[in-house]
């Protein structure tokens, strides 16, 4: 039998890992948890890239100039020099607007967030839930262009993962009995310390508190000495490794009260961040809103390695609601008290981590930032996967095939790879029994957030669910023919064993058989020496004294016809939400309009992830042009591309400015019965189409078949000025 | 000021109707609930199909007996002879698995239902949630194919109604603050009588009870007069009609007690079925696991109006989970305590209730089960859609035009149209406010199952978040121009008003303008007669005295630019569960293996449905075959065609059987380089195809481009004695 040990579930997640149980003992460690990640990278990166980019539009404002100048002395038509010059200012505007986000800093970032965050509310991208109610804080609806987009990550993520990986997938409730997650440790550790107001009882999490006080103190105390700096950035760094009293002693030095009334803060104490509930009406039963979907595939496991044919390895995926019941939610939709996480458990043979598939992706090269990096005060640096495995910076090739694939989906999605890289846990921030941790962070005006969590766990849940419900949750390898091997075996004399302890026989002997082969190996010493020893049953919480004539321990060769395992799991673990906002984020951009009176959005989504594939719109409302505009639209529907038809008299600047906010990569102009224009967002460059191969173009364009590119070289050109904005 | 009266939601819904409130009033009213449409119907319409189908196969049988004497006394070869006399064979076992059928009653209906759910289990279509901890009650996991299953199901749905209908979906968190389900009616009225064993705790639904006792008296207890029968019928027949002290009363007269203990019981109480939690850490912040969806739309209706131009009629549509905590769950996968819904509000103007699709589906025939049918006991009939809603059975053409598209989207899943009906709510059924209800209900071994609700709530949910919010949920008309209306105008005298009723004014006043026209009139015919009149003041929870000189109430012309209104919304809701579970009933048979020595099952999913569209097997264990089977998968996997690829040794024909009982529709058989075999899984014909053509078959037969019959007329057949179970 194994002990009951009691171990926490580190989990090194998405939506989790930063409020997960402070590293106060050598099993659970973040010492640089994700809120510091977040809140200290002084975007450092996006810094960098603001610069090239200054440099980029530099050089394009100065050849653009050069090509008006050229222009006007070579007389050119007016509607030619005009062109260029609307170029040349636009360049100019671009320019000047990343001067602007390079010398504003926080604020500029907190600008463009703002004008992201607008955009996306004012076009229901999502919606604060239960406005009319004045809404609660952590939850947010997504509306139906966000909805869409959801859809599309996630069907993306089934056929990137499930099914070009054949992973089993499940489907698991959200109410989870408390037994479950008491196996897993977070009945007993999933908190975060938390401060309550004495007089009105409002709750603050403490090291928020903590962080904000000293954050304040760096920017707006100039005064301060420079031991007192470094004390404050100490306290900052070492913030969630502060135990309760810690964090107690150091809000009562400094003097922190409640922020709202001032008024004096209780000492910090655990909060739970499960919502709990009960199952049944009896009121015995309590259970939790699941934290996290994975522990629905752990106890599935037997079932799950059968269904595979009893083979590893294997992967069982879930895509679901988890709930955390934050104290006080912050940074919109990064922190909510409710999301959705798409997790997948990869179950291998610990002796053997290889990937038949590894190869596919060993090639790949993207910013990694290893351990030592991070300890050495050096940045993330852009590293062949092959090296990192091979050296052995990634544990090994199924960690590593996990993080290329996932690399691979998140730049397909649309992250930007400069704004991605893969952070290597620490060592501290690990929990003992995992062999390896690597957060996919991807930058944002919120800094580097962590969006998926790729762990390899070793054998930990699948253990800790064997010891709670007695059921073994493990694998076997059939041996081609049996093995011989020496074992130790431990053969208790029952008629000694049961003259000592009478009814507690059974657990003095189940505690004997399931020593380990070295503590076993010392009790033969020490009885041979002293004939007799003192022992530990765990399940009679107390020593009892074994003599000799107990039990013999010796070595026997044995026949082996099988060896049986508990698998290890490798998990990569994504936060749909995150990763959804980080789109948002890395997709949006805004130009001037045609006249140039105002800042019109983009969102820049790949045709896989857009809302909406395609608008229709007749230049004019006119019945034939509507008709031709309908076809299209049948045509479009019988090929599966999403779309939508705007018949309104706006203008057609207007209605590209419209469908642009949407993120629309094609719009088709019906402005002739007989062919359309069809306009790419983002160059706004216009082909002329054929009425009947409009569809088949702009399907064949948004499937990845065929590029605009492409297109743009095999159909007339037309021109935007006509028409477009 | 609207006044706030309580309403209740009378939710005619899926999962939702049957514990739904009793109909103690005139506002929600189930008489007939589900729970004993389900108990009480004696499958009346299984057995007219089992009659129907035992005739078939009798002319069936019979045709064939002929057959194989013709063959013989032809001398055919042997080969055609065996395989003429196997078909024979085949439709006797048929013929009398019927007759058990028929002549078993509810034995064999709980059989069948045995074998399709050890099917089901022992595939992992679904797994008892929590296993290893021996399970919740009501809790459900899906397992590989039944997620797939499930998936497969949410997309058609999405495609069939949101994308063919451009509904606006949304996506809102389960977690719901406790003002909303205040609003809605559910804290207060969503709610199960319950009794508790007076010694254990233990509880039980109280209805249940009293059923089982005069069901099981009915069945055991054959020296019963003829008056107890009726008694005991009527008893059943009222069950859900009965209050608290009704129940009460009965379970005493008939000396119910708890059924495993023997323990006197509690008086019935009422228990709410939401899953209670709390918001934050504060513990003030009450909130539920939402038992609907719906709800989340509503609260949005503002934005989503907007979002739709200001433009009536339009729909929101939303899929998640729902939660509900049964306290004695039952009946397997169709009452759970957590559960997928897929629920549309479509908002129309109450004066204009036509949809321009509504011809597209007029011309449907199917079974409906009108009121008026029920209340003379006659059973569901065939009628044409146009014929009811002509008619006015079905209330309106929005209604009667989301009737024919759940029959398409069902009939299309595979449900059999000839245990699918449409019932119609009976008037005392439905909430005041209702116009017209009609239940999708779905035959099954546990009865007539209610699947979908379709029902046309009016303006009631809107008004219920108006009120309760204070944000008004209203459509606009603009009038193309300005009318002249009369309108009754009240106007305070203020002075006279603040003199009489003090700090209460403000009240006063807002009650006078609030009237509604009628009771202005009395009101002013009143204070003409007798110069004062008394008032209530619902916000004072008093009466006031009104006299002439505190205001005018008068007619005048007034110039109106447009109309202000509350929507109607017509609500389909789907209990997605409920229609997988009823599915696989459907799509469940079994057929002898070749040796006729074992009943082998198969479930016979339409290829939109099935977990996997396609197996492919190396007909023996050979490089080469493996290698052309990977070339196919490959092939496959271009064109997006789900499949699997099976190795193993075993022979062919339990290979068959194996993917049979998964109900992929089509395997791939690998028995030369140059060209395979493709197997239908029902008729088990197989043809043959080149191999470079083998994927792009598959996927037109598949994707419906092309049926089976035109495959099989086209290709070469291949004689199934060779390879073939």
């Amino acid at each position: 039998m194994l002990k009951h040990l009691v171990r926490v579930r580190a989990i090194a997640k998405t939506a989790i890992s930063s409020s997960f149980p402070k590293p106060k003992n050598k099993i659970s460690c973040h010492s640089i948890p994700l809120t510091f990640a977040i809140s200290s990278s002084p975007m450092a990166a996006t810094d960098e890239s603001l610069r090239k980019s200054l440099a980029e539009k530099h050089a394009a404002v100065e050849a653009q100039g050069n090509a008006v100048r050229a222009l006007k002395a070579a007389k050119a038509a007016k509607p030619e020099i005009d062109a260029a010059i609307e170029a040349l200012n636009a360049l100019k505007l671009e320019k000047s607007s990343i001067e602007h986000s390079l010398l504003g800093g926080s604020d500029s970032r907190e600008a463009f967030r703002q004008s992201v965050v607008n955009t996306l509310e004012r076009r229901l991208f999502y919606i604060p839930s239960f406005k009319i109610y004045r809404g609660v804080a952590g939850l947010f609806d997504y509306g139906p262009p966000g909805c869409s987009v959801k859809s599309n990550v996630l069907s993306f993520w089934r056929q990137h993962f499930v099914l070009e990986e054949n992973m089993l997938e499940v489907d698991c409730p959200c109410v989870t009995p408390e037994i479950v997650l008491k196996a897993s440790g977070h009945v007993d550790k999933f908190t975060d310390l938390m401060v309550k107001d004495e007089k009105t009882g409002t709750c603050y999490r403490a090291d928020h508190l903590l962080k904000d006080f000293c954050n304040d103190k760096l920017q707006r105390d100039l005064a301060l000495s420079s031991d007192k700096v470094a004390e404050l950035k100490h306290v900052l760094a070492m913030l969630d490794d502060f135990s309760a009293e810690e964090l107690g002693a150091k809000i009562k030095d400094y003097g922190i009260v409640s922020p709202e009334t001032k008024n004096s803060l209780s000492d910090p104490y655990p909060f739970n961040l499960m919502f709990q509930t009960s199952i049944g009406p009896s009121g015995f039963s309590p259970g939790f809103m699941r934290p996290e979907t994975a522990q629905g595939i752990f106890v599935n496991f037997k079932d799950l390695y059968y269904y595979n044919g009893n083979k590893l390895p294997f992967a069982a995926a879930q895509i679901g609601q988890a709930f955390r019941n934050e104290i006080s939610p912050r940074q919109g939709l990064l922190r909510v008290r409710e999301f959705t996480l798409a997790e997948i458990e990869h179950f291998v043979d610990p002796l053997d981590k290889s990937h038949p598939k590894y190869p596919e992706v060993a090639d790949l090269e993207f910013l990694m930032f290893p351990r030592e990096e991070q300890m050495s005060g050096q940045s993330a640096k852009r590293i062949p996967l092959r090296d990192a495995v091979s050296k052995g910076i990634v544990n090994n090739e199924t960690l590593g095939y996990f993080i290329g694939r996932v690399y691979l989906f998140l730049t397909r999605l649309g992250i930007d790879k400069d704004r991605l890289r893969f952070r290597q846990h620490l060592a501290n921030e690990m929990a003992h029994y995992a062999a390896d941790c690597w957060d996919a962070e991807i930058e944002c005006s919120y800094g580097w957030i962590e969006c998926v969590g790729i762990a390899d766990r070793s054998a930990y849940d699948l253990r800790a669910h064997s010891d709670k419900s007695g059921v073994p949750l493990v694998a076997h390898e059939k041996f081609a023919e049996p093995k011989e091997v020496e074992k130790l075996v431990i053969t208790p004399v029952k008629k000694e064993l049961g003259l000592a302890f009478k009814g507690n026989q059974r657990m003095v002997v189940e505690a004997l058989e399931a020593m380990p082969e070295k503590e076993a190996l010392d009790m033969k010493a020490a009885l041979e020496s002293k004939g007799e020893v003192e022992f530990q049953v765990c399940t009679l919480g107390k020593n009892v004294t074994i003599k000799k004539s107990m039990l013999t321990i010796q070595k026997e060769i044995k026949k082996e016809h099988q060896r049986v395992f508990t698998p290890s799991v490798i998990e990569p673990s994504f936060g749909i939400g995150r990763i959804i906002y980080c789109l948002f984020e890395h997709t949006f951009y805004t130009r001037p309009s045609k006249a140039g009176d105002e800042q019109l959005n983009v969102f820049r989504f790949p045709s896989l992830v857009a809302p909406i594939k395609c608008t229709v719109f007749p230049l004019v409302q006119n019945q034939k042009y509507e008709e031709v505009a309908k076809l299209i639209s049948k045509s479009l529907t019988a090929v599966g591309i999403s779309h939508k038809i705007d018949t309104t008299g706006t203008s057609i600047g207007k209605r590209y400015a419209r469908t642009d906010e949407l993120g629309v990569p094609f719009a088709i102009t019906v402005d002739s019965t007989s062919s359309v224009t069809i306009r790419e967002r983002d160059s706004k460059d216009q082909v002329r189409v054929d009425v009947d191969k409009a569809a088949s173009v702009v399907r064949e364009v948004t499937e990845g078949q065929r590029t605009w590119e492409d297109v743009w070289s095999t159909f007339p050109h037309h021109s935007s000025t006509s028409a477009d904005e």
